[in-house]
């Protein structure tokens, strides 16, 4: 073993608004030994994703939540270190949910093995992960995705408006994604192939898709909400579907934005325009896992599909990638590598 | 012809806010002659619905709206007069929406004969006709009704929330009613036999609908938004459903309400209770007429499902009973009978 030292990210306060360092706290212990029928895990990946932003939040949501002195979850991919549990060998590679720390023991429930020789790793958190398995069902499940649909994605470059877009296209969909940055909004046109991508930096964003989507808007899949939604809402279709699997736009809010308060209007709106609207989890999909590897492992294999990884060097820098991920400084799956992994070669 | 006379009821003003006498203008003109091809009805029943509200606005919406001047529009059961068309004889009885008047000339477009051996006329405008069909429809198709569900309907004594209700009892689920009057919310739970029935007029609204939806609500068919909407929300559970088909406490409002904007609460909370919420509009679902004449009528015939007329007499009283029924003031489907039904024996 490399290290007998196991650094972990705990909560250590909940946040207000946007998190800051000190709601944070790094604390090192001792590798936990496994037990009989369990194995220790070294974490190579830990994946960094919104909705953990939601989970430091007290009171109760769709998930348990994070209380102050727990190890902030998340999904990790990692390597089996020792095992005492007869279904995995010490080597292998696994997708585990071990949160922010180095080490982790698991008695194997919920670690689900990984080859190397099938896909990179990394993607088992990423694009052949939850959020690719998010913008899947999301865009054909509960946004059932027609031929012909003009569809707008939010953070359209990111783990999963990129699969949501890239999906759409290849339904032969008309397709607009809304970015941040100049370059997360070239990359989304020229090297992911949408037909449209505006910045929601611009002050004039409202105009900005309109312009885009002269035929209006048949699916928004919202996985931002705030600003975005309000510019979409006034241009989507009769018969509009928005599956809505995010909200980070809100998820810092610390109170309600000034009125009038507009729920009469997109009620009314709901009505007139016969819009479906519909939050979903993706764990509430897991009978689709298998179609989602077959066809989105398909579609990458043929070059059909691609994706970005944005890969932080480091444990120690997770606090300030999380940050960044919320405030959208992120280009790509945003991942980061707690230590090497012996299957990249770069 | 028993009058020379065709009374009309136009659209003086669009009106702001809640219709006042003036909005409206009572006009006499000739009886029209049909011409080749065409039929001339007179207008036993003028049904009289919430939706009506809706089209007196200017602005587009999901059908015409009235113009100033127009004839206002609306569903009739009437008499055919005089025909010159092929596929209907005089002294026949028949569905059409000549509007707010006592005779219409037709060509026949969307006109349907009614047999009053099968059922009274009047129900093809009212519980076999658009308002069942609205409940149908959106509470099996688009609401997807599950066995066991926990449901909630507004306006429950009126045309579309008795019908909802009494589908939703025989369908085995546990029944919510929210209506105004105490003697409505008594009928609705003795003689349609709904589980509970909470007053929207009462001061403590939200509390009262808590305690008798003690394992919260699965679906909500709202036809009223406004403070039962409100009420009902925090009270949705996972997966919850909620079929949306009108806005009648909102249909008056000239200014949105004042802040905080709601829309971001609402909105986390369809994500996290990944709530479906979806609009619709009876004519988008014809296809379903069959089934819904075969299951409504049949549950008429076998007595499991009840309705309630509240027929005001004498077409010059139209406006006051429209005026009236945006108030909640009517006591099940409202109709005006604007000339002597032969198959009526009281």
């Amino acid at each position: 073993m490399s290290s007998l030292v196991n650094r972990q990210i705990v909560l250590n306060a909940h946040p207000v608004g946007a998190p800051v360092d000190t709601d944070f706290a790094l604390v090192e212990g001792p590798v936990p030994a496994p037990g009989d029928g369990e194995l220790l895990v070294r974490t190579i990946y830990l994946s960094l994703d919104p909705y953990m932003r939601g989970r430091m939040n007290p009171g109760p949501s769709y998930a348990k939540g994070v209380d102050v002195g727990d190890v902030m979850t998340g999904q990790t991919v990692g390597q089996v270190v020792t095992s005492n549990h007869g279904g995995f060998a010490e080597g292998e590679f696994v997708l585990s949910a071990n949160g922010w720390q180095e080490y982790a023991v698991s008695d194997g429930q919920g670690v689900r093995k990984l080859a190397p020789t099938v896909a990179p790793i990394s993607t088992a958190v990423g694009v052949l992960g939850m959020p690719g398995m998010t913008a899947y069902v999301g865009l054909l499940d509960v946004g059932a995705l027609k031929d012909g649909d003009r569809v707008v994605v939010s953070a359209a470059s990111g783990a999963v408006g990129a699969v949501v877009g890239q999906i759409a296209k290849i339904k032969g969909c008309h397709v607009v994604g809304v970015a941040g940055a100049q370059k997360k909004c070239d990359y989304v046109t020229g090297e992911l192939g949408f037909d449209a991508c505006v910045s929601h930096y611009s002050d004039t964003l409202d105009e900005d898709l309109r312009a885009v989507c002269p035929d209006g808007i048949d699916l928004y899949f919202d996985n931002v909400g705030g600003k975005v939604f309000e510019a979409v809402v006034p241009l989507l279709n009769d018969f509009a579907r928005m599956p809505v699997c995010g909200r980070i736009a809100n998820y810092n809010m610390t109170e309600l934005p000034a009125g009038p308060n507009e729920v009469p209007k997109l009620m009314g709106l709901v009505l007139v325009r016969r819009l479906m609207i519909r939050g979903f989890i993706v764990f509430d999909h897991v009978t689709r896992q298998p179609d989602f590897i077959r066809d989105v492992g398909g579609w990458i294999r043929s070059g059909e599909l691609k994706y970005r990884e944005d890969i932080v060097e480091g444990f120690e820098n997770a606090v300030g990638a999380f940050q960044g991920l919320l405030r959208g400084e992120n280009f790509g799956k945003l991942l980061v590598r707690v230590s090497d992994d012996p299957t990249r070669q770069e």
